[in-house]
């Protein structure tokens, strides 16, 4: 029950904060079990979009704790074990299985300067050293180098990874990693919003989509039609998905970075929704202010995830 | 006596490993008397070339406590405060001052994809979180954003910035620093190995060798020459100096990337020079083979830091 | 008959050489009779896999007449003006309106550095100077800028862009521009070959594959299961031309740059299929070997367009 | 006397517009009898300064046939022969031959997407096309490869190369191609503005700075007391210099790109120091506004080279 599926939507929660910026249990249970009853196939918890960069060790152990115990092996929790290298992924690896991961998502090295040449000692090495599956995060954006396809399929041969998560954007890519495991059963999930429904029939077995949080219902459809072959409904559901995902955009970028707006509008959707209670994002990340807040909220109504008279 | 010199050389020490990677305290306790005893103005630790992308938190205290057990006082012991955003920086921040950091140095954020409207945010909560004086480490190649001159300049003026640690590699930007400084005595440090005597001489107040580690003499008689307006010695100084450095590309790139080679070279040096007991660097760098380790030998020789017949 | 069409496949014709490298009309006028036979829709010359950045501005008017010639009205003939900035481009327009263009080409500027508050004036003056459609060309690989959807979009409305060819690569990037020219009739071509059917099925209007010289059949093909709402026909057509394109990677890159393999593996493919007499590509392109050689007719003959007793 | 001087200051030519955007036959004149009563050593005509990229073929010969004819032999005339690919840059080599050139100046390609395997073809077969001294031009920035030193030194001693204009700004660079020329008289020019005075330290033979245009004579002194080795007198007259050169940045970004804020801002100033008579550029460029023409002579009388009064 609690190992990796194999398929189906998997949402990387947001990490919901008090006005002190402390985890939120109550808000973040909500929001997980609401994800449950829209029928998700797994959480991915400690992603980018659940701040991970910001948490301090104990906040990602606590979200993590909050989440496998909603979960209580209804779905598969997954935990996002990110660090610059080797040994720091390691500690976060043994944290994430002592608070209740059943499979961990590690990316490759990133600000120590890094190598392809060194990708398959680390994933052989995290592998070896906790004994959980693995997932490859591929997060060019992040990491600033990318994991080949030759490399994610030499090491699923190997039995050393257990699956890759696709947030790099670049569709042939995806085609390259699907090419060379196809058969075997190797699921790749695509992080992508926007390009899900392009992605399950390219191949992908799974969405981790992070506007996921905010409309669950809407990727749990979309998958479910593209599993049914019916890929105008997908393509429809994507359409209405790409639209309300603009809300993403909504903070004024001469005050703000894309992140700070984008997990700003999440989060700010989601207490618009009545699914948590604050819409704080870590520091250093810029608050979204008035005007922006109500931007979100007519996206919410645009996509009807709201009312039009709550607006 | 223990705050931020204002100008000299601080080299960012190694970290040296036991073979079962564990931090070798007799190794490390060596290289840092070295250190002083080659007249450094400081030390610092876990930076970039001390491997802390790769260290556990366990490992980065420990190198810590151990070289200002060393330095007792003696010059300031500044420490890479290296996370990837601001509560997680904190958290590395208050561990530093506990284990008898002087100084903390901390870069931008980096995983996170981040913006410079978020940078003076970042600062201000880690100098108000931690009283110790504070460091910017601009660093691109490594964190893949740019700490502009006026962000420095009006943090500086601010107070919550006492010093800058340029690992840029742009004389261009160094300028603009200095230009915006000028006459407040904000010290402005150079990372750079091979542009060391030029960036004195464009008005920096001292240097952060990596290869510092090596030939601490060979940087302290370029910094004092460049002190007394001897130039032309700084300058062959550094032609020395730039011709060893060259044992940091001594790794095949083929089989491994530039820092496995460049972090490798400098602890194989430092072996031969009978320092350290080990030339170990942490997973998943790749490790230098014989031929490449006789190669750093040969270097050292022709830069005269071994005798020849020891070849 | 000449204007741009809306939709359809315009293959970016080779421009075969001679061994002395000048253009080689028979092998050209019989590769341009092979892709109308194959039922193009449009003929592109003077793009990047005719090797535009090589050609003489001779050697462009001659490939566009030679063309002109053999398409006599037929379809439309749409010519890559490409330069530097905007007079050297106005100068390569009209001399494409001489020699034969029913449409032109256009990228934004490059080597100069350049900036988006430049492009609309650049689009603008072109489209002033010379009287014919104009296609806008994004292609930041070659360039390094990006044409943004809302440039695209305000010079369509403008009645200054005719169309644009979008080989960005960059699928979420082909949805903004779609978004917002929808229902306007404004076409919109992939430069994909191998995203072909996934552009279509976005809304693109139509293809401009490089390898579409090789086999013009198959993106027919292609593209008329898609206008017939036949998507796993076409998707079992990209397939198979997607492993065909993996002839374009069979240089050998430490010894040639993938520009060199791609369009040396496209011509040799030309030659092994008896359409042109020559696989030379101009300077400083290196030259296939042998062995590269026998490895583009493998490939041709796991598409079928080889028999496997020619290999 | 006209072959390529070995040392030296060499400005990079603007090249005046009339307001119709033809060259200014007597603006241009005016200017190069400026430069060469300066005591510049080469004048270097259809440069980056000189918006090469922005001028027609018809353009580009007239300026250089304007230059040639002041010149007169008194110093070489060196021409930047930039195009994409090597048959087009041979056909703007046999060009510049035929209108006036002692030197020829070229890049690696670009537009093309390019390779180091490819360079040395490159520059042979230009080399071998026209027979005049050959200068390579390492300008990343505009074409986005590096020359590296290995291939510059290589073609050095084949007799292919003649010089090195060393656009890049990378010390480090300029240092390595130094480093591998050493002793052969093979001059390396720097580009840079504001590295002029280091640059001439570590080892360059001359400059090529766009800000010439404006003050010759200051770049003249730097030079000359560069090769008394009079340091601090230059690394003043550096000083001064690099404050006039924050000119270049006078533009409004959000209104223009940073080639239209520094090129204009150059002609702004030669036409408030009475040198040319329009401060036009070419398309698509942005003009500078009132308030920022009004700048650019405040920089002028900062740095003394306009009285107080004309402001």
């Amino acid at each position: 029950m609690t190992s990796l599926p194999t398929s189906g939507v998997i949402p990387p929660l947001c990490t919901p904060l008090t006005p002190e910026r402390e985890v939120d249990r109550e808000s973040l249970e909500r929001l997980t079990r609401r994800l449950l009853e829209a029928g998700v196939h797994g959480l991915f918890v400690t992603g980018s979009t659940g701040e991970v960069g910001y948490l301090t060790d104990q906040a990602r152990t606590r979200a993590l704790e909050i989440v496998a115990g909603v979960a209580a092996g209804q779905v598969p929790v997954l935990a996002g074990v990110i660090d610059t290298a080797t040994p720091r992924v390691i500690e976060q690896a043994a944290a994430a299985k002592a608070h209740g991961a059943d499979v961990l998502v590690a990316t490759a090295p990133f600000y120590v300067p890094t190598d392809p040449t060194e990708f398959r000692g680390h994933f052989r090495a995290i592998r070896a050293a906790v004994d959980l599956p693995l997932v490859a995060y591929d997060i060019p954006g992040s990491v600033h180098s990318k994991l080949h396809a030759e490399v994610v399929a030499d090491l699923a041969a190997e039995g050393v990874l257990d699956g890759l998560k696709d947030s790099s954007g670049d569709l042939n890519g995806l085609h390259a990693v699907l090419d060379l495991v196809r058969g075997t059963g190797f699921p790749v999930f695509s992080g992508s919003e926007t390009l899900a429904d392009v992605s399950l029939r390219c191949g992908a077995s799974g969405l981790v989509p992070g506007i996921g949080n905010v409309d669950p219902h809407g990727y749990v459809r979309l998958y479910n039609a593209a599993r049914r072959g019916e890929w105008d409904v997908a393509q429809r559901e994507q359409d209405r998905l790409r639209r309300l995902f603009k809300l993403a955009a909504v903070g004024d970028r001469s005050r703000m970075g894309g992140y700070s707006s984008a997990i700003g509008a999440f989060k700010e959707a989601l207490v618009a929704l009545g699914v948590i209670d604050n819409g704080t994002t870590s520091l250093p990340m810029i608050q979204l202010n008035d005007s922006e807040r109500a931007a979100v909220r007519t996206y919410l109504v645009e996509a009807a995830l709201l009312p039009n008279g709550e607006e």
